[in-house]
């Protein structure tokens, strides 16, 4: 638990699946935070100072310190704070979580990203469709479990947020099939129970905001060219 | 030390700078290691079991359970054998340097590998040079000491192999300035002083034979369109 010491916020927005990682750590952790809303069309100083680099959501910051990436933000509240474990003990099945983490980023996160964007461009699209799909199929034959994390969640359960709520507001809104309940029964059912876990369940955003500002910015797509 | 009981491989190739910096950790660590060459135009069926998901190089294998990722093969290393350590022991810390060796990767590796590739795109071209020397600056920027890790080497030093060593091949090679001593005197300076760290020194692939390979590899771009 945070002391009274402490000082914990976090920059962000809700509506990011990056974000609300961080969200269901801290919540995880029972960690008490500030939670700072950034709005990305006008940055705020604190975000340009913190996250130079980047300039991106989430940032966290402890006792003055940033930090940014979701990731790696996971990783250092798990080193921080210890009770109920995010990241395995075990090296070999830390290492594991690390990669399976990573895949979700570079193989779903970013290839539904080009698939709903590249609305000018049928042959890139269905490329980063299939891409998507491979990638979550490849995701399926991994869960042995209830969880990525065992019987509890862990980190990859985590960075799989977005396979639970983004994915299917992706799919509604764009007509792109991506999730396939026949092809991914166990991620689909993952999917499930993870959005009912209670922790989990009481940090996602409102679905309803959320479907029209990505509706809205999904049409403005068609005018730009 | 790798005890008689332990089996340890690394599947690799010469010339690859995710290699060398496995190869690095483990010689910093001491461990013993079976190298097992791996030829990418015809990978092997081990590779293949061991890295189903990427068939990249290098795999760590430490008795019978593979790695990929040379970031996370390093965290796995210096999780398992704790003599020498790579990260620093304070969370805040070790975030940092995973952060920069992320940065490595993402910023200044992507960017001059394009840079190098987009022989037929002098626009694509102009922006992966000015990208990768933007990053470089702001790494500059982050060295305070002799190495990033401090006085010793650390993971940030280690994924930064490929500035010291691979990216003055790239120049030599290409005509194209990357790393310029003025405007990076640091970074200049520590390529110099990691090049020459006896570890690091006795790890390095021999230069003549790559200079011709990568020579090689460079010119055929320009027959292809």
């Amino acid at each position: 638990m945070a002391t009274n010491q402490e000082e914990v916020k976090l920059l962000g927005a809700i509506g990011s699946p990056f974000v609300c990682r961080v969200q269901i750590a801290l919540k995880l952790k029972g960690i008490e935070y500030k939670f700072l809303e950034e709005n990305m069309a006008n940055k705020s100083e604190l975000l340009l100072k913190y996250n130079p680099v980047y300039k991106k959501i989430p940032v966290f910051v402890h006792n003055e310190k940033p930090i940014s990436e979701s990731l790696l933000i996971i990783e250092y509240i798990d080193e921080t704070w210890k009770q109920n474990p995010i990241l395995p003990s075990d090296p070999y099945q830390r290492a594991l979580a690390r990669f399976w983490s990573n895949f979700i980023d570079d193989k779903i996160i970013a290839a539904s990203i080009k698939a709903v964007h590249t609305v000018h461009d049928e042959k890139e699209r269905e490329k980063n469709v299939e891409g998507t799909i491979e990638a979550l199929q490849i995701l399926e034959n991994e869960l042995k479990d209830k969880f990525f994390g065992g019987e509890e969640i862990g980190i990859v359960d985590i960075a799989a947020v977005y396979i639970a709520f983004w994915i299917p507001l992706i799919q509604e809104i764009t007509g792109l099939q991506l999730l396939n309940a026949e092809k991914c029964p166990k991620l689909s059912k993952w999917s499930q129970e993870f959005l009912n876990h209670p922790i989990v369940k009481e940090n996602m955003p409102p679905r309803e905001p959320l479907f029209a500002y990505f509706k809205a910015h999904y049409e403005s797509l068609f005018d730009s060219k």
